[in-house]
This record gives structure tokens, sequence and C-alpha cells, in this order.
């Protein structure tokens, strides 16, 4: 059986045309925005195309199905379709049509699949509108804080409530979404690297071991604003000399963390922020990224550690708050065999390599034996008009996935 | 000859009742706002309500002249009236109505001047509106470029020329509020300080021998922004990290001026600006303010010296542009001398002193002999609702400028 490489690009620019902005290229489609909503449409579309069965649960999840010989467990896989703002066509959309590209050839052969196959396509995984992304997948997974209904707001101040309300989804009823732990054998995720090591290396495929854990502190570095001209050096209380120099230092940090970890100071706002006026105050982020929970943990320490250092030596005071904690999560090694079997047995370049990106697949691993592929970004970028990754790829992507579907469907239960 | 202290300190909270914003306590008077047209009524009644003439030139100079027995030249006195946005009740209304406090004092007396007083309200000395302060006094002595009243912006996109035109000026006979270099015998503006030196040491009068120079320059650092979680800390191209090691070196490199030169970034902003991206732009002023104009020129080329090492270290790319040159103006020395000794008659601990601000008294100082007294700020605080003078200190300062006046006025033409 082979995926087809025509029609899978076919479907991907038809889906990259809505929210499509032709000045500069970039595609945004922010969760439950009209532009998010006609891809569900285009999707449920799609599906229904292909002879599946075609639901959506109380948060928006699009699922696709296609029976077996079996009522159950199923074979799940799945990304999303929601962007950022500005974003590109591949990113999440690669998982979702390669999923459905993957049963069309399995139902065109008519090969006798002991399993069920669903395709899902998570609600709001990215998080741009409210902050906090893997939406679907925590509510299908059974991790969904249901005061997040209420308590997450976008831009306008609507909560997440009246929004999924608003589209005629039901948040009332969202423990609908929940998954019985028996529901499903394996989940699959095909998903653009959305860095450089792939493309860097010429290899094809990357075979995700664990997606990074997240740690961010929101620092806020108080000193005084003050006149630029009249306030002699050794009389100022500045506090962007202190977070500048802060920044400076994790990098610096990090080295001796070797390769495992990154970190990234990713908002830095000063205030007043005019020329002539010593900044008084600074808020900035500092995000780690590692597969050991107790590195980052240790890092980050040291890292706050000497920020406070700096802030008590000029005499300015700091305060930290924990905002994201999202423990590091190691894919399933059962799945991870599979796939590195099919790359291989297909004469495909694999390797293995950990996810720095967060995906739904981190809610779908606490539940059921999970796997992620990656295909190569070019020049790593991803978030932006110029994301891309080569058909040449994603047909390799989708192909080892149909594979690796086809020998999980052959595991015993 | 004493100057009355109770309505002196009157006549500053009557002003300072313009523009207030009874929330914090700051006072928003942005040049040629209706807070800034109201406190132009009140000096202009004030000023007809002490016998003295009352005019208002094409840029808005409110001037008000007393007589003496000579026609020419006359003894000029001032400061401005706007304030940048929040800001306090002293800076730069204390040197206007201390001139006009001064010139009250001397026709209640009947004391038979030799040479008229001019007491100026300079216009839109803050620069607040426009991005470029002490419009009145370049204007008056003779430095305004007419091509400002087209260039210069406000945020609603409105020129110079169509506020002053708006507002009853006339920027199209602009060149008529130049004053003939004969025009003056003195300039002298009292001002607060606006910084913590005099409030520090327990003095009260500060004597400017020099206005320091400002050298300033915007950075715009270019790197690449890329999903924080997924490029290896190795193949990052991070504007931020960069901009924050330059922000570190400013102090240091300052180090070794010592005491005559201060240095700010007040101005730092990256893009975009997100926890989770690499931040890829960072814009950020570098502002230089010293006695020196060489010491300036050098300091700023090895602190861009530094930066640009920085970043192409980096593989980063760096923009440079000097935005604001204005060279370090010494005052007087007769009129310091003058200044030096109606304190010691006095009896008022004085200092001589470099003011890192910026004054209209620049403009006027490369025309006429020119001096400046500073009185001490609170704190050192301006430019907010803490601002504050004692009202011994205006008084005193208000005293020395009479007897400085008086001074003058005998004076061999």
């Amino acid at each position: 059986m082979r995926v087809n490489t025509e029609r899978l690009w076919d479907d991907l620019e038809q889906l990259g045309t809505i929210g499509h902005d032709p000045r500069d290229g970039g595609i945004t489609r922010i969760a439950f925005s009209p532009q998010d909503m006609e891809a569900r449409e285009f999707i449920k579309g799609l599906i229904t195309s292909t002879g599946m069965q075609v639901s959506v649960d109380a948060v928006g999840n699009v699922i696709g199905s296609l029976k077996g010989e079996l009522d159950s467990p199923a074979i799940a896989v799945g990304s999303h379709l929601d962007t950022v703002i500005g974003g590109g066509r591949f990113d999440g959309t690669v998982g979702v049509l390669a999923g459905v590209e993957c049963a069309r050839v399995i139902r065109e052969s008519c090969y006798p699949l002991k399993h069920p196959i669903e395709v899902i396509a998570f609600s709001d995984e990215e998080g741009t509108r409210f902050g906090r992304g893997t939406l679907g997948s925590r509510a299908l997974a059974g991790f969904l804080d249901p005061a997040d209904f209420h308590a997450l707001k976008d831009r306008d101040g609507a909560t997440l409530w009246q929004v999924l309300s608003a589209q005629g989804f039901a948040p009332e009823r969202a423990e609908l979404s929940r998954r019985a732990v028996n529901s499903y054998l394996s989940y699959l995720e095909l998903h653009i690297e959305q860095g450089p090591v792939l493309a860097a290396s010429g290899i094809s495929i990357g075979i995700v071991e664990s997606i990074a854990g997240i740690l961010r502190h929101q620092l806020k570095i108080e000193g005084e604003s003050n006149h630029a001209g009249t306030t002699p050096m050794s009389c100022r209380r500045d506090a962007l000399v202190v977070a500048a120099r802060g920044v400076g230092m994790v990098p610096e940090i990090l080295q001796t963390y070797g390769e495992g970890m990154v970190g990234t100071v990713g908002r830095f706002e000063i205030s007043p922020g005019v020329p002539n006026v010593i900044p008084g105050l600074a808020l900035m982020t500092i995000e780690l990224r590692g597969r050991s929970q107790s590195k980052l943990d240790q890092c980050s320490q040291e890292i706050l550690r000497e920020v406070r250092a700096l802030a008590d030596r000029s005499g300015l005071s700091l305060e930290v708050r924990e905002t994201v904690r999202t423990e590091p999560m190691e894919m399933n090694s059962r799945v991870i065999q599979t796939i590195e079997k099919e790359c291989h047995d297909l004469g495909v370049s694999y390797r293995r390599m950990n996810s720095g990106a967060g995906h739904d697949a981190i809610w779908m691993a606490k539940n059921w034996p999970t796997g992620m592929l990656f295909v190569p970004s070019a020049d790593g970028i991803s978030h932006g008009p110029r994301e891309f990754t080569d058909p040449l790829h994603v047909t390799l992507g989708a192909q080892v996935l149909l594979n690796t579907i086809l020998s999980i469907d052959q595991w015993e239960g």
C-alpha cells in the first residue's frame, strides 16, 4: 500500500488557502475564529468523502472513524488545524491530512483492519487565543481542568466557555469528550520538526523519544525611574541593567547543562521605555525546556539565584512567579521500535530525537502508547510564512505513518 | 528688597491645579494642549496684574516686559510652563513664577532699573509632543530650523505648523520671534535640579557651570526569530541576548570615564516578544551626557565598537543611527561669579555643578551671557507626581535670582 503524494499535497494546498494572507503568505487560523471554523468544515468534508464517519465532540475535536473487525480499541492518528498568528501551512495540518490519507488508502485497498482507526483534528492546540494550548487533547485524555473554561479569556475578554458556546460546541458536556482508557491501542502523530536538526543533517524522519518539559518563570524587577541626565551613575537603580545582565547569563548557565536543554527569554519589557528616563521596571519570562525535570528545576534555580544576587547587589526588588510547568513526556518504547523498524524496512533515513515543542501527543501519552514522527522543516523555520516541508518528506512521513498503523494493527490486544 | 514667599508659593499652587490629575497628583500640560493654553492664560493674567506689558510671539513664547531707564538691552529671566505626561508642579514653573515675582518686587519698590526686564515663559520646552524640545528658546535665539515645522509630527500626525496655527500662533512669521543679538544683557534661569545632588548634600543653591551635551544613538540589532523549544542553543541568533549584553556594558564602560558622564539605555524593545519565541529583533537607544564633547564621542565609539563585536560574534546585524547631538554648553563665567557673590552675601549655601538635563538656557547661552541656578529636588525626583521643592528653597532661589538681576543691572553696558 502506498500513500498518494499528489492527493496529499493537494489537500495541504487547499487547506493552506484558509486563513491565508496574500500579502506575506502567512496563515492565521486562531482557534474558533471564522478561519478555524472553515478549516473544520474542510476536514469534515474530506473525512466524509473518504467514506469515514465524522463526529465533533463537546470541545470541538473533529474525529473521523474507520471501522475495523473489532469494535475497539482503535488506533488513533492526528494533530491539529489551528495556527498561530501568521503561521505556516504545515504545522499540525501535515499530521491530520496524512492521517486522512492513511485511512483513505486503507479503505480504497479494502484492507481488512482488525482495529478501527480514528483520525483526530484536535481543537485549539496552539493556545494563541487563550494562552493555553492543547485544549482538545487534554479534554480527550481527561486532563482538562473545568475551571479553565471560565478562567481563560481571550483578548476581547470572552471566556473559553463563551467562545465554545458561541461556535455551537458544548462546554457544559465537556466530560463527554473524555475517552475511556481502553479506547485506544495507540496514538500516532506525524508533525513537522519545527527545528533545524533533520534539515541540517539530511535525515528524512525523526522518531521522538521524549517531548521536552517546560518550566517557565515570570520575573518582575523593580528599581526606580529617574532622569537620565541628572542622576549620577552611582545613585541609579536601573531595572534594565539588572534584567539585561540576567538575560546575558541564561545561555552561559545553559552551556553547563549540555545539549539536552534550551533556555529562552522571549518576553522582555521595560517601563517607562523612553530614551531619557532610567527604566524603573523590567518584566521578563525565562523558559527552560529539557528532557529531565530534575535538571530543569536545578538549572532554573541556578539562574534565578544569580538574578536575585544581581538585583540584591543593586538594591532592586525581584518578584518571581512560576507560570508554566509541563513535565517531560517519554514516548512509548514499543511504538518507537515499531516506527524505527518501518523506517528501516522502507529504507528511509531516520534518527531518534527529542521534541523541544509541545504537542497533543503529551496528553495522549499519559493514557495510551504514543509515538511521534517528525519530518524536516526547511531551515528549521516554523510559525511563520516561510515554514516549508518538501512534498517528498511529507510523503515519506505519511508512508511511515501508514506502515506503522498497519504494524500496530497486528499487535496482540 | 525681599521676595514674598507666600505669594510666590500661592502662584505655584494655583498654576499646579492646571492639568492636575487628582488620581495620582501628576500634572500634564503637553505643549499646545488645552491645559498648556490654560497655563499661558494664567501667566498672562499674572504678568498683567503686576503692571508689566505682556506679549506673545509667533511660536507662543509669553513675554512680560518691565521698563528700565534704557530701552535696551534687557535682562531676561525665564523658563517654561509645559510638562511631560504625569509630571510635577515645579519643573519650569519655578523659573517663570520666580521671574514674575522678581519683577513684581522691583516694581512695588519703585526701584530705578537701568535695564528693562523680560520675563519669558518659553514655548514647548519638554518636547513631549513632537519629540524635540526647547522650541521657544531656539526660535527666540535664532536656532530653529524652519524645516522642523513640517517635519515634526505629534502622535495624531499633526505637524508642528498645523498645531501652532490651530492655536492662533503664526509659524509663517516665526522669524519675527528671533531677537537681535543686542537685545539682552543677560539671561537667567532658575530651575529645580531634577537630580539628587543638592538634596543629598543639604546645599540650597546650585550654580550651573555647564549644561551637559547629549549624544544619543538608536541601535537596531537583527538576528532570527525562532521556536524557543526546537532551536538548539548553538543554532540561535538571539537579538535579545546580544542587546542585553550591550546594555550590561554601558555602566561598565562609563565607570572608566569618571563622574562627569552618565549613560542610559532608556528605550529597549524586542520582537516578537512572546515567551516561546527567540527574539529576532531588538531596538534600543544609548544616550550619553557629559560636559566634554570629545569624551562623549570617545565613550560612544567605545560602546558601539563593543556592541558591534558582540553582534558580529553571534552573526547578527547591527544598524546604528545618531539621533541626538546637543553640544555641551558652558555658562557665562561673569554671570556665574555674580550669582556666587550674591549667594555668599545672602549667606545661602551653594555649590557649582553641572546640569545633566537640557534647558532653554542652552540656546540663550549661544547669544547672551547666561547663568542658571538650581534649587534642590526632594529625593532627586522630577517628571513625576512626587516632584517637590521645599517652599524655603523656592524662596531662596527667587531671592538669589532677584539679587543677581539687580547686580547685573549695574553692569556697564
